[in-house]
């Protein structure tokens, strides 16, 4: 229970797993790979709704997307049973709601990826990643990101 | 034959195979893996082109999403050669053509995901799914979904 | 070192490996599979940043795509060691930024797909591919893509 220890370190209460709001599930084994559906802010936060560049300011971005990242975390831990079967984080796509004119994506998507290298490590923890900006997003939710994971 | 008949009871007629419309092929099979590429809804129906949230009603988009799903299922099909190799979704990835205002994007992408319960199950059928707002899509299309399919 | 001579015969030049902007990592490895981050046009040219339908015209994009394939060609290169290993393109999501009217995405993602093309061959060269408008991306850079590929 190494990672369970890290998390312990780090302070870290994950929430439950979380729940599909259409036809999917929110995790899905094959092979190697689980890859974890699109993901929202926790409901609780200022960041939760809202676009980047009108509603919200970058500077709100970073916790939103650490919060996506728990989520991603909490339902790679379901998928997976024991998060010290987690190789490292594959790939990611961070996808910012936002208004044309917004530039600062990275620093906000940040807040996940710097989540699962205070997890996983340096190495394991950091993925291929891909940051956009979102013309809009289900239920206006500031920020969705999908993650894939190797596990043994 | 148990898709094929799973597809006659639901009397559902494949679409011929489509055509990439740039350098792209529809279908890429890696390992136990079909990458399909993203996919616009049929040509005739009314949801063809235009954005959600001005063009077109969430309403609408249900069945253009499925039209999409059908030609998806026409080209996993072409590239697999027998449906009854196909052992589930993975992934999905629904990307609706909207307004930055829009926010029902969920139910729109619902008419691709059910349409691979109602043909492989629900446990095959559901994969992992991210349901975005696009800003445009190439020739007004008003959703393009990609997908990846696990096969024996 | 086939393709390195292909390379010489198109007269390309790869440029340095790319740094990442943020917390990740230009190429992630998992089984036979390279996953490359997402990768704008080159600092030099024109299309650097800026949307197309207001800032850019369709026509300045393919070499915008162009330069960002040759990017990722060169961390793939990075990562895999010797180019002679890749035995093809599996997934291109190319990510256009443009107004909402703007619908001439896939002549400039032609420009990433047939430098593929053109260095790996017809066959092995071509993947499945999305297409898309984004409403904004960071540093306002005119195209971001992001690639799959599967090496020995």
């Amino acid at each position: 229970m190494k990672i369970e220890q890290r998390l312990a370190d780090l302070g870290i209460t994950l929430p439950p797993s979380g729940r599909p709001a259409g036809t999917y599930v929110r995790a899905r084994r094959s092979g190697n790979l689980i890859h974890i559906s699109g993901t929202g802010p926790a409901a609780g936060i200022k960041a939760h709704r809202g676009k980047y560049g009108q509603d919200l300011a970058a500077e709100d971005g970073y916790e939103a997307a650490r919060t996506a990242g728990l989520q991603i975390l909490a339902d790679l831990k379901n998928a997976v049973g024991d998060l010290d079967r987690v190789k490292g984080v594959v790939r990611s796509l961070g996808m910012v709601n936002a208004v044309p004119e917004f530039t600062d994506h990275i620093r906000i998507m940040n807040g996940c990826s710097d989540l699962f290298v205070q997890v996983f490590g340096e190495e394991a923890g950091k993925g291929a990643r891909s940051t956009v900006g979102m013309g809009s997003l289900p239920g206006n939710i500031s920020i969705e990101i999908e993650m894939t994971f190797e596990v043994e």
